[in-house]
């Protein structure tokens, strides 16, 4: 078991949450534990609650580098195109395959809840922000003489609506009614949203 | 105690049914157990796992009185309405409605898997195929010129990314990017996604 002495704080923050990826995609979410993370970065579980104040702020941290990777897998989706549908279409392509390749990770975002009392740090919270204006601009290029209000409702109801699309898709829940594949269902949707989007608001 | 013949096989199951969905209500997902079924019903474990091979299979039988349910909630919002779009508009915030209502039992028809091996029977993939059916029909008075397999697709779109935003706002995932009320981002999903439908598809 190494001592604590050998790794800064700032190391074995960075180990833990490496190991926790490795779990979550070995495992799943249910895999996860603060047991087996400080196994695997061989240091005690008294050792990693004095990095992380418990479980929930390790999976903060987990999620908050999710976000990160997702935010990146987006941009360089973006990046590709230079018509803004075609930056929309490859962004929520982008956010299946990603979803796809690290579901529990991906899953673990929206399944974790801070205890009722604890309220999600400004950083976290910008992270996410980040990720919704990457959405935002090639809307507000579609059609930019909304509100900003309609925006922000915009990206809210396009985002959740291919998370809706991913995770029914991907928990094999759509299946029941017929064999579709999530990647067409995607473009069905974004398709249609934009063309009623493109005609602006009632 | 009560001995199992105080009972008929079939109450026996329609009590274990309606005790699981009291605990659900209660305690959530994560409160159900078949210890506390068969304690809130008088009898032991053993007996329940008489009428249910599993837990697996009495939550099967739980999810299909959600279904059931659910079918008459969005069956009331579509029999109120003679315009297919209000129908549909209704029918997406009856779903909202229910989720919310019942949070547990919704979350707990898409949380919940069989195992791998085990097949869902014929009669829940009908229960499942009804209530679709209930949203292709306004969908094809929408735009009746359409391939079967299109209202089909049409269908899962629709219901996924309305189940998209429910999730993500009870979920109060969406309160991350700012205030809107579910219901306006379900209204607006509707809305827009129909004014793209209703010009057909590329």
């Amino acid at each position: 078991m190494a001592r604590r002495n050998d790794h800064t704080r700032e190391e074995i923050q960075h180990m833990a949450i490496q190991a926790a990826i490795t779990i979550l995609s070995r495992e799943g979410v249910q895999g996860l534990s603060t047991r087996k993370v400080a196994a695997a970065i061989g240091y005690t579980v008294g050792t990693l609650y004095l990095v992380f104040k418990n479980l929930d702020e390790l999976i903060l941290h987990v999620n908050a580098a999710t976000l990160d990777e997702l935010y990146r897998a987006m941009q360089a989706a973006l990046a590709k195109h230079a018509d803004p549908r075609l930056q929309l279409f490859a962004m929520a392509q982008a956010y299946l395959n990603y979803a796809r390749g690290h579901f529990a990770r991906w899953s673990l975002m929206f399944i974790h809840h801070l205890p009722a009392d604890v309220l999600l740090p400004t950083w976290f919270h910008d992270k996410f922000r980040t990720l919704l204006v990457l959405v935002a601009g090639p809307l507000r290029q579609i059609n930019p003489s909304l509100e900003p209000q309609a925006y922000q409702q915009a990206t809210q109801v396009l985002w959740s609506s291919v998370h809706g699309v991913c995770e029914l898709g991907l928990n094999d829940k759509l299946s029941l009614a017929g064999e579709i594949r999530a990647e067409d269902l995607i473009h069905a949707l974004v398709q249609n949203y934009l063309k009623g989007f493109t005609q602006g608001w009632d």
